[in-house]
């Protein structure tokens, strides 16, 4: 199933894709969430949704591209992110491979939206940069969990850009703030159940800068796979229904390219994986 | 005003101190928010629980020591934290005084409630300490504001321990996961709205570590004023009602101390804070 977030009314709407149109959830049925939260909360209306989509006639709904598209999940509990999980990306910045997931946080006010601006004030942040990754919707409650339990605890995955302003990263004494600027953290296109997916270690997963591909790497070659970073995390902490983790991104971002190769006004920045979709943004810098 | 969050018959609730007593909201008007989120969601809300408190005989309510409380805001929106604010903190790890308040942030499923125990795996984390904190818990959402008016979108003011495992946070490539382990963020016992605090630059901030004080200092000697910290993390991200800003920790933590001074099993740590109150947890190692 594939799950996208959008404004109706001026309202945050569910609907899932059938075909390429798109059918709120809502009109399937009363009884089911009418908000992606709502749908995680309630996980067996998944199953219910995909039995009443499958009965509806072709032909039925709105075109995704109609659609005012939300980021899948608005407002995630926590944006836990994994740094230097691919090996090109590690190797890029001379580090060697992580023993353990390297876990950091984005603040959630930074999500945003699909072909949303990615916007920013260039007297307050000069570096910025780009970050394709694969990111995790955790579905069901997991603490201490195992790495082969571990992916059963997955809602669905959904394509992240880990926007980045480097001087403020690199600057700081934690990456936090860098990280975290409103609007670095566009999300979706559409969120996709696992039976979709299939492995989640067999995705190419690619940015593309004004149409010129910039990172692109298979998600086979991840320092940690996307089970192990749940354990892991889950010894530390419980991740909830809701949070959001983004994978790690592959090597050939702009900061670490000679020339360094950086976002500025205009420019299209698209994260593209493999049995999801393209994410797309324009950048936009202002005055704040 | 001083406000608590509460469990009444397995049940979040909200309550108001009325002398030494609490009384819970719902008492005083069915019309009135029954949770602290609610109420954040609500400002004309309190106006209308200060007069209906008024008017309470004295005697009404269940002394404080009897509830069960919970952390006054159980479900942060974000937890973003302010490192190296206190000149003697800075000092101990001979730091320069950071030219602008350094962010990090904590996983929302750290916080845990007064009288809560503390509690890790002691083969997963060696060395946990204390850090005495004054929080403040967001009302109205903050985007570019000025210090000036930074003070006008506090909610209100609670104690916050930061406990940090120190092998962990000096060991990662990021202090995010030794910040934010579960049970690793106490928060309460009350939270106090601003008329009742006035300047917030004058409150002594204490932790005492089984009856012994470890820290202490007035909130007047921090680099940045929680007026500043909110300015300048309203420049990088939206803070919205519901997050919450620890705003740093005096000197005398455990770790820099020689011999070093950590968290074990069975102590008692107490945050206290002038004109909030104690928050009192003990520590409980355990296997996971």
């Amino acid at each position: 199933m594939r799950f996208v977030s959008y404004l109706h009314d001026g309202a945050e709407t569910l609907g899932v894709a059938v075909g390429d149109r798109v059918v709120p959830t809502a009109a399937l049925s009363a009884d089911l969430p009418t908000t992606m939260a709502g749908l995680i909360a309630t996980p067996d209306a998944v199953a219910a949704v995909e039995r009443l989509a499958a009965e509806v006639p072709s032909g039925t709904g709105t075109p995704i591209i109609e659609l005012s598209l939300l980021a899948p999940l608005p407002r995630p509990g926590n944006i836990v992110c994994i740094g230097q999980n691919y090996r090109e990306h590690a190797e890029e910045q001379d580090k060697e491979a992580p023993a353990e997931p390297a876990i950091f946080l984005k603040h959630t006010a930074s999500v945003t939206n699909p072909n949303a601006t990615i916007a920013w004030d260039p007297a307050y942040a000069t570096q910025v940069d780009y970050e394709a990754e694969l990111a995790v919707v955790i579905g069901r409650t997991a603490r201490n969990v195992t790495e082969a339990d571990a992916l059963s605890h997955v809602f669905g995955y959904t394509c992240l850009n880990d926007v980045t302003a480097r001087d403020l990263q690199f600057g700081d004494l934690q990456w936090a703030r860098g990280k975290s600027l409103d609007t670095f953290c566009p999300m979706g296109p559409v969120l996709v159940t696992p039976d979709e997916i299939g492995d989640p270690q067999s995705l190419t997963v690619k940015c593309l800068l004004n149409g010129t591909v910039v990172q692109e790497a298979s998600t086979a070659v991840m320092y940690h796979s996307v089970a192990r970073i749940i354990a892991h995390c889950s010894r530390a902490f419980t991740l909830r229904p809701g949070d959001v983790i983004a994978t790690g991104t592959p090597g050939g971002v702009g900061i670490f390219r000679d020339p360094p190769l950086l976002l500025g006004d205009g420019d299209e920045v698209v994260v593209e994986i493999e049995k999801i979709g393209r994410l797309s943004n324009r950048c936009h810098t202002r005055k704040a």
